[in-house]
């Protein structure tokens, strides 16, 4: 990692920062749940025919949980590594634990009976407790999900045993400290369990920005963005998170990897690559040295308006092959548009019409002036009606909005829910309608259409991101009703040659399609990796690999 | 690979291109040698104290080879898959698949004594041969040396037969086709055996290009470039060889490997990562999908000259960190710009004096007009003295002759060989400094002190890489002198942070630092997946993996 100054070891002030901890049946913090707004229930209604009633939800007391597999002789083995104190086998600790944030893990949550969970939630304080708590559980027989925040969409926290006879949570919360920062470099090293704001804090007192915005951000971790391949709404500038990975350390159970010598390197193949992505499977990532950039000096916003979708796209293609490269770069469908999804503090408001994009500039006053210019003269010269500055600031303001928004829809009965693939710019159009027919047809056979709306979030210049959301009525099975039309999705885009995911991972969901998206072959190598490294299979069992 | 046009698909005019064939015993093609020039001599025989007379070269038909090991069922199977016009034995083209083109590989061909082939050299015609022939190989145990141009410099084409008791180069020339020509995306399908310039004439029909200009350009092979992670001079602009893989197919002795569907994804580990730079260790790469781009419509040029090495690295920096990305960045030290080696065609002449730079700009002439602005102001205001387009232009008119200057001077009795690493910038001084010293040290101890020369010639927002020329005069066992200081290098690099190579590969040469790089846990990897996809071992024994 070359020479580093030591500016940002852990201080008791980091220490003291206590990361939010997410409701144990939907998403975020109370304080971000708000009733349905008034025009939206207006809109569902008329749609949908829904009361627009929100149901009442079970106290947490009244949740029945399966209670701890764990026996005294393997309590007393994690408390020898970690301390007993942090080893929680108490009902609270274990049902936020319980999975993910996917619709159908709401859902799930919400249904009546009995919730499954890890036997434990275990929270080690550094590298070296993750590596001895590994050959434990190994050497006992206990199934390890690591858990860093706590949101993934794809089942990648499921409590799954497996063979095992228990499974505990690896909370990771504690592995909280900013290190290594080198701002000649422009890196910094992040303990696996900071969260996107925790991290960000850090950073800023060094005059410095991570610049990893996904939708998570409020709530996942760094660990979590490495293992899944996170991708940031201002992916355009800043890049995938998988880009900005310098080093990784992972622990495994049979031993450390610390990967990554340089900027670049040709001494074989680049086995961050393998670790990125890996999704808890083949080891716990512990810490990640990342490409940080000075806080910009100048922020620059700037919406678009496109007569429809494949104009708009053309428009963003030509930006992004052209090098004119905006920090962001998105475009919502006519659908998106028309019911100002893009735009979350107004949604179901008047909308602009058409297909609205949004771009921002970040940077030195001279390079954000340079390239905004570039990028205005290429989009209104693809036939871009230039919007002025505040639909893209009001697309920032409500960006992290979303997901808080689904809940209040699933409380009255509407299913809401999303999914993402990406391909090449020439396939875009077909892989677009490739999935919107299957999701349609799927879920209007349950007599339960849908509107479905798509954006761009995440381009390249070969081609770029398709981000769906979809909102129906809920079947009278509502996870089996969407898991069927999520079937028919996932068979379409990969029928359609488009990725299974492009940035939400595989986790248990996707986890069908991953043949198709490597090949027998690819699995061949990745269950010969899993073997070397974690032979006993203890790390996230049913997950990513089939 | 998503909607894709076949506008470019193999035609009797691409198969009618011969590719040229290297001399057996030093670089390139008999037309681009010259005898060394006169103000080159004079400068060597006033540092070096040498006559300047070259040696005379033994002629090929005076070459003892060792006889082929492989007997006639062999023979016959091998040429049952390919055809027995496609099995070599011949001494000709046996010399010519005798190993890469290091200074020891030349100087060892120029010694006396038995030269060391492959067994003989196979030339399948497509993917589906050669998978069948890896498989042949396996069940009857011989070794295969994958070999695209031949230009490897760190020993990855030797003709090692490992525990085997033959071994057979496998030429992929005849893999030279350009399909799935997709303008829209910006990707296409490169047979393995294309070399650069045949790839980029091919490309040059649809309007398009690569962009991919190693110093080995001329001679090196797309199948070579993946396999060995290659980097270009125009890496600033668009990218190293691994940043522009889409897709990667790859056969192996269990099957075939067909990765990447997606211009991104968060679909697992990144596979194609682990076959690029897998030096023919875990596979033939038969054919890869790249991003290309429009040829550029403008191309601006200009130099700068730095007061000292410091100043321009941190000029150089302040450009890539700040996005106004040049498609070349370089920066030489004072000793390369003194010698005037990165002006070609000028070395020994009136150098700039300081440190010389060398910018390029490609695209649209608006794009370029903007960046070669922003560059322009940030490397004044960093302390440059612009010299105007001249020098860059020289440069680029003299960057491929550098290989076969080495020749001339090995001739005449210097040794002159090249190595690489790349690390962070607030390291580069340190590595830099610690290269230097350890080589100076290293040499002069046996008698024959150095000139070194280092240049900058990849960028990163984090660091870059440092590309060191080293000549003296031969000692007289020049291979067991030059190995005992590149060992002194190897291992100043490992302990000064660098990677032990920035984009020649790991081959033979640098194998013994692969387990300080990637950890014995990273090799453990390794050799899992080599046994997962060549679990007779037979792919090119005794390089990369340690």
């Amino acid at each position: 990692m070359g020479e580093i100054m030591h500016t940002g070891t852990a201080s008791s002030e980091d220490a003291a920062e206590t990361r939010p901890e997410m409701i144990w049946d939907a998403w975020g913090v109370p304080a971000g749940h708000t009733a349905l707004p008034e025009q939206i229930r207006r809109l569902l209604a008329g749609v949908f025919g829904i009361s627009g009633e929100p149901v009442t939800r079970r106290a947490e007391e009244d949740v029945p949980l399966r209670v701890s597999a764990l026996g005294a002789e393997d309590l007393a083995g994690l408390s020898a590594v970690v301390g007993a104190a942090e080893v929680d086998t108490g009902d609270r600790a274990r049902l936020r634990h319980a999975g993910g944030k996917s619709t159908p893990d709401l859902l799930r949550r919400r249904a009546d009976g009995p919730q499954d969970a890890p036997d434990a939630v275990v929270t080690p304080a550094d590298h070296d407790e993750v590596l001895r708590l590994l050959a434990y559980c190994a050497d006992r027989g206990i199934a390890v999900v690591p858990f860093g925040g706590g949101t993934s969409v794809v089942g990648g926290l499921d409590p799954i045993r497996g063979r095992f006879g228990s499974v505990v949570a690896v909370d990771l919360r504690r592995l909280d400290t900013l290190t290594d920062v080198d701002p000649v470099s422009g890196t910094a090293t992040f303990g696996a369990g900071l969260t996107g704001p925790h991290a960000e804090r850090l950073l800023a007192r060094h005059g410095l920005s991570l610049g990893h915005f996904p939708q998570s951000f409020e709530f996942a971790s760094i660990g979590g963005f490495a293992a899944t391949r996170s991708s940031g709404q201002a992916s355009a500038g800043y890049g995938r998170f998988d880009d900005m990975i310098q080093r990784l350390v992972v622990a495994t159970p049979t031993g450390t990897l610390d990967l990554g010598r340089a900027p670049a390197s040709a001494a074989g193949p680049d086995l961050r690559e393998l670790f990125a992505g890996s999704e808890g499977t083949l080891g716990i990532v512990t810490a990640v040295t990342l490409r940080v950039h000075p806080v910009p000096e100048t922020v620059a916003y700037q919406a678009w308006s496109f007569p429809d979708f494949e104009a708009g796209a053309a428009a963003l293609r030509r930006v992004v092959q052209t090098g004119a490269a905006p920090t962001v770069l998105r475009l919502s469908d006519e659908a998106e548009t028309g019911l100002n999804l893009a735009r979350a503090g107004d949604i179901g408001g008047s909308p602009v019409g058409g297909c609205l994009a949004v771009t921002t500039f970040e940077g030195t006053a001279d390079h954000v002036a340079a390239r905004s210019a570039e990028a205005y003269a290429l989009l209104a010269a693809a036939g871009g009606s230039p919007l002025g500055e505040q639909p893209a600031r009001d697309w920032e303001h409500g960006r992290f909005a979303a997901p808080y928004l689904r809940d209040a829809l699933l409380d009255v009965g509407i299913l809401c829910e999303t999914l993402e693939t990406a391909t090449g710019w020439s396939n875009l159009a077909r892989l677009k309608a490739a999935v919107t027919t299957a999701l349609t047809e799927a879920l209007t056979a349950q007599g339960t259409p849908p509107l479905i709306m798509c954006h761009i979030s995440h381009t390249y210049p070969t081609g770029a991101s398709l981000y769906f959301t979809v909102v129906a009525k809920q079947a009278d099975d509502p996870i089996a009703g969407w898991q069927h039309a999520k079937r028919a999705a996932g068979d379409a885009i990969v029928a359609a040659g488009g990725t299974i995911t492009h940035h939400h991972a595989v986790g248990a969901d996707h986890r069908p399609w991953l043949t198709a998206e490597i090949g027998e072959a690819g699995v061949r190598v990745l269950r010969a990796v899993k073997q070397a490294v974690d032979p006993a299979g203890i790390l996230n069992p049913g997950k990513l690999i089939p």
